[in-house]
């Protein structure tokens, strides 16, 4: 995995290419924005280009949750060449992904429970970590608590995860409502979303870290790259 | 009202000997400590035992509350005589009232929903503040999200509010999830109930400042008196 | 209601279509800028033109406030075409409203105090929703308490309302200053006015909190949207 | 499982008979203080008295962890009568246990690793409640990392983990080393051991929020039992 | 001047001793309890007796301030014998005075504004400072702003002063409003009073630092001896 | 005085030809940046062309400062016509004066003294408000605690003073050691320079609260012209 | 080494025997209050009764820093007899020796330069840190910035030091003002001396990490161990 | 040396040329963006052709530290000609050189281990700021704690330095890890490496204040500078 922020393209398609080269069949990098993952691309294909000799490089994202997120997981591009490195572009939760989108062989599956349409980019961040590192993971939108219904709806899926992953932001609520509801871990995701006293995810973080619930703990604020690790390795033990 | 905290006895004791003697026929003192209500009451006593020359002076708490709030409201003492001053004292909510507690003539009713029981220190300062201003107060213990169903359960309860007063620390969850379940205005009180990163209530109260649901104001931490108080107005309106 | 912020034109005006489809008389967007205002009105326009086939789609902020609050209430544009969906913008306050400011169908009246001239687009964005809910509306311009003879100027206004709504930034003593004027509920609504010290509107708001005034309560820094909101549901109940 | 903090020894008797009769074969009661303990045992015996007719009534801690832990498991009595209900009480962990510590059911073990002396009595209330709920405990006292080579020298028993419950105060490093020697779920639990600018637990808070290893999420501060619950979770998953 | 707290009575006493050996015609003690205040009176009457032989050793506190203050300065003992170094002690303010309070020879009067009951404690520290320096003081008590009547009806004693000291707790709106009302430099002094989101006086630090009204510099909280000390210097410039 | 941040330059030039034209001889606009001031003055041009029919409008500093500030005070043009209102732009400080500085009239000067050359611009916002007020001001640049000499040997300086204004960001240790080297009132003016830890201000801020010299107030991060009209209020008492 | 804080005087006894006989021939316990000094005292004479057979055990303090501390360090007893283990105990530094202290062999001299009376336990923590770790130490006590001449008078025994330790509440402006007199490192403490703003040595930390003097670095608030530990560090480099 | 921050390019080639001409043999300027540094360089090149009449300005970094930083020490030109003032610009350091790196003539070596690769600027800040000051400096990147083994692999590097500096961001473990590796002094540099609850370096710098390794102390939130130079002293000592 390489962390994409700080990092310039040359710098991370560099990596790709020695990650590769060392047999890695998959590399996720994180927090990686449209421009630059262009750039990634483009310094791939060329390389590619100088070192094959011939192959188009275009990116693949054929892969689970491009269905269920609908326009969160765009490719940049279409792979239709053999045994060159393409990388595959998820916007929304500015994820680049070489090597394509394993088949799940976890345990079980990796509930990703999402309080505000604000709240996706991060959400994504999570859900296409865990599907990357092998994970069926179901996604459930727009569940925040303030129409609890919503939530209430979707028990049966909650029910079913062997981990979920709460992420919200604002007040944070969601991760008790949903650690009282399941019998499985919970991690809880705070995110950004907010103004004012929400000082950047602190209320969230705040709210979840006093969370009334048992079984749920607590990442980072924005930091859907760890709980998704962490799902990951719950659904693997 | 009187404000209890920082004042000796002897101050309390003299300012409702003054209002009464104004006029005025009910007092209400917060912040009170079961010592300084013994004390107070005594000083009363003996006030009324030098100037009116007979009759007992114990508290009356045969009040609203008592019997939805169980061991909540302990009356100091039982009155038995005319005319005299007498004081009955909450312990739970530290309040003392003088006067008794009226007939409710406020426009529908308050509901008073408590997550947990370490809050029920603030809710009830909050019930009985409103029933003093002669609001009828419905209860609603333990309904902390992370058991969402208790909190369905009351549902109708909830729909039949003219105004709901939202009592929870830790998280403070519960502001959001009634606010999404009613169509009145919600006043939250976060409490400082919870340790470590709950920070005294701030975690409650940034939870709370943050809440997704709209028709939700907040109170000071642990201020139970302002959201009865503010409850009574909207109800009076 | 939709909140703006975050959301692009596009989704703004599909949710818009959706909702009026829906038969929702009356649409509200927060939080919406400028530009995008413009670019919704377009987009509406262009689909009112594909599927109606004819019709101006331009805006009418003919409505309350317009004429108390001056330049603070902005029309995008002027309606003069029936049955088309058209979006009315006040830039001053961000909102953009669909299908207009309603007659007022409320007990009594809010009131909108506003300390200082860089609380108004706060203040609007509380008293155009009140307005859109509606209610009548008062709005008391620059009455900070620093010059506190303009605010007991408005003692009779005050005194006439049914709800306050008390906006300030800096230290937000207004909010304590007509807490003690009235009898009625005040919502106070910190701002981000200020600078060093105000740390963004965290001295308002705790100012706000710890009012020694009764019947105040206190919602998220610059919550205009809230404030009014709840005003709204206090001046039905 | 029973929050004892705040709570009556009344109160908790009156609850661990309740649940006992209703057929709960174990309770687990946190933060219980010596003295509260004592009373509760001695209402329990009581209680037993009067209602069994004979029967001793000591606690029993035979159990797993007090072996390796040393003095931090002291049972308050020895239990030798049957059909009783018995309270052992952990001092160190300021928890009672009624009904014993049930053999290990989970998938593999928990390791408590904790840096330094002061947080055994948090990584005590960790490893009890996991001991508790059915899993194998493996405790690492005094492995904080300045003192590297402890914590290397452990390494066998940490590859060996199903998941790590990583205890620190102070700078709460550990949750970061201990991260990157496992492949396997990491539980950091910050505590309040320090003083000056560790702020009562908040810079091991941080620090643990911030871990550079991935796989790593946070719990409260001091919040040992939420910590050993998860990773039960998560070991009976 | 001598800080009494973390002092001895016996390190206080010398001091006090040396500064009247060193022809210092005047000390004060600030944060001196009532205890202390005894033991350092019964040491240098023990002292006085030791070295001179003679004379009674008691407090004299005839002085400025008893009278408007009421209970709030109450003398220690009775002077009446010459030449002996006198302990006056006031209690409210926590102050020791040693010879007695001067006449005062600044240019103006100081006025000290006093919002709630309990903030009395630190601005009799700032009206004692400042009468201690040789300033005419005057008080006016209980003119927190949620009675903004009772302020106004100090307009005339607030445009006499060459000097405002502006004393508040919970939200410190009193500086604010008082700085509008005077043309002279006001110093506001925020207090510990109030409780949750006060953060021991930091809401009123803030409000007070935001001020809308201009002329207004503030003190640490609490710092009633720092206001009565600027103040003598600002009112003998 | 018009707080010019958050105004446009229509606004400006409006209220400062009103102020004006209502016999105001001199306004000052503070926070005022340099492309709006240049606005402001052509439109105050523009206006006074259509209004008057001739004469140039062109600012004029030949004030008090420009001598000892240098490059702080730049006049933002000539003035060299009669009756018309010019604008004098202080581009350091961000001050535009309208009318000229006056003659000081008040009883002794104001010294301003500054820690560093990052300090300036809020330094001179204050000194140029003492001046705009009709205060002498003596400047001291660059005598920052660090190398204590230099402001040792401004010891004369500073002992002339009736008010010291100490300008410091950073730790804002030079209120302290000035405050312990004068005799008059010191007021401390926090800014915003700084890096990390600084906080914008804040550790400046706190140690100005803290100053261990007595006579020392503070005023908010960045506010200079607060310390300038408080220092010529307390020059003019 | 031994952190006295949180451990029982049988535990520290019993580490301090171990020690001995593992061939340590000094050992320093910190953060030990007298009672517990005592008590380890007698534990130690105890066991040295039971297994030596006789001897008395008596602390013996002579060593450097009694003379220029004064009544900062008081030895606890009086050593006059050989091979026995002997506990030295200074108890304004809350610190326990065994084995005395040694004679200095560091490259130079260690000053210890002290604000106010306040700080001095934390300064003798550190002082006699570095003087059991085998330095020369330098105390200035009372050198404060508001009396800058005391702290300029030390100017050659600053001169002459190696390191310096500023020690410093409140403001903590000292670090800076030594850090410009010196061109050795300097090690600066903050104290949680003060009271309001200080925040328990918040305000002095961020002075220090502030500092605008080059060469000076910060340790945790009151940590007088951890820089007499760095100092001797550098001093034995 | 020059803090380049704040400073105009002039300004700041003015007072190179001052130092230089004053007989300075070396200047460094310190947060001189790339820009800037260019427009430095240019203007002493075009003052040098001015007074000197001849020869090329560029500057020359061919110095210590370019070889083990790589990419990090990039000369801004090269310098052939004599007796003009050269700037060498090192980018990722943002640092500027005159006058060129010396020869080391310090007692030992000073070591910077630096976490991750973000931290890099702020370590070559602190590096060559020592080498600047005569110190060799070894550098060990990516030596971050969740991957301990590669820090163990550098054991001996470390155990031969005199200083070490240790920068990391996030959570800042390294500073401890280090502490208990070495017997001489660290100096810890806490970066702004992180996002969320990392504040802008306030977590890092949190866990180095509370280090559990003695023999750490701590600078601001990215003072390489701070670092280096108390470093070199004490390498100097």
């Amino acid at each position: 995995m390489i962390y994409g922020a700080g990092k310039t393209a040359a710098q991370i398609a560099g990596i790709i290419r020695a990650l590769v080269d060392a047999g890695q069949p998959r590399v996720l990098i994180t927090r990686l924005d449209a421009d630059k993952a262009a750039e990634v691309e483009r310094l791939m294909r060329d390389g590619a280009a100088t070192s094959a000799g011939a192959g188009s490089v275009a990116g693949s994202a054929d892969a689970a949750g491009a269905g269920s997120a609908g326009s969160s997981a765009d490719a940049a591009g279409s792979a239709d060449a053999a045994d060159v490195v393409a990388l595959a572009y998820y916007d929304v939760a500015q994820l680049g992904v070489v090597g394509g989108i394993p088949e799940p062989d976890g345990a079980g599956r990796v509930v990703v429970a999402v309080a505000g349409t604000s709240d996706i980019p991060v959400a994504e961040e999570a859900a296409l970590t865990a599907q990357f590192l092998g994970n069926e993971v179901v996604r459930l939108f727009d569940v925040g608590v303030a129409g609890i219904h919503r939530l209430l709806a979707s028990a049966d899926e909650l029910a079913r995860a062997r981990v979920v992953i709460a992420v919200a932001g604002m007040e944070g609520a969601l991760a008790s409502v949903v650690g009282g509801m399941v019998s499985c871990p919970v991690i809880a995701v705070p995110t950004s979303v907010g103004y004012g006293a929400s000082f950047g995810g602190v209320a969230a973080l705040l709210a979840m870290l006093n969370s009334c619930a048992s079984g749920v703990s607590v990442v980072n604020i924005d930091n859907g790259f760890g709980a998704g690790y962490q799902a990951s390795l719950i659904n693997h033990g």
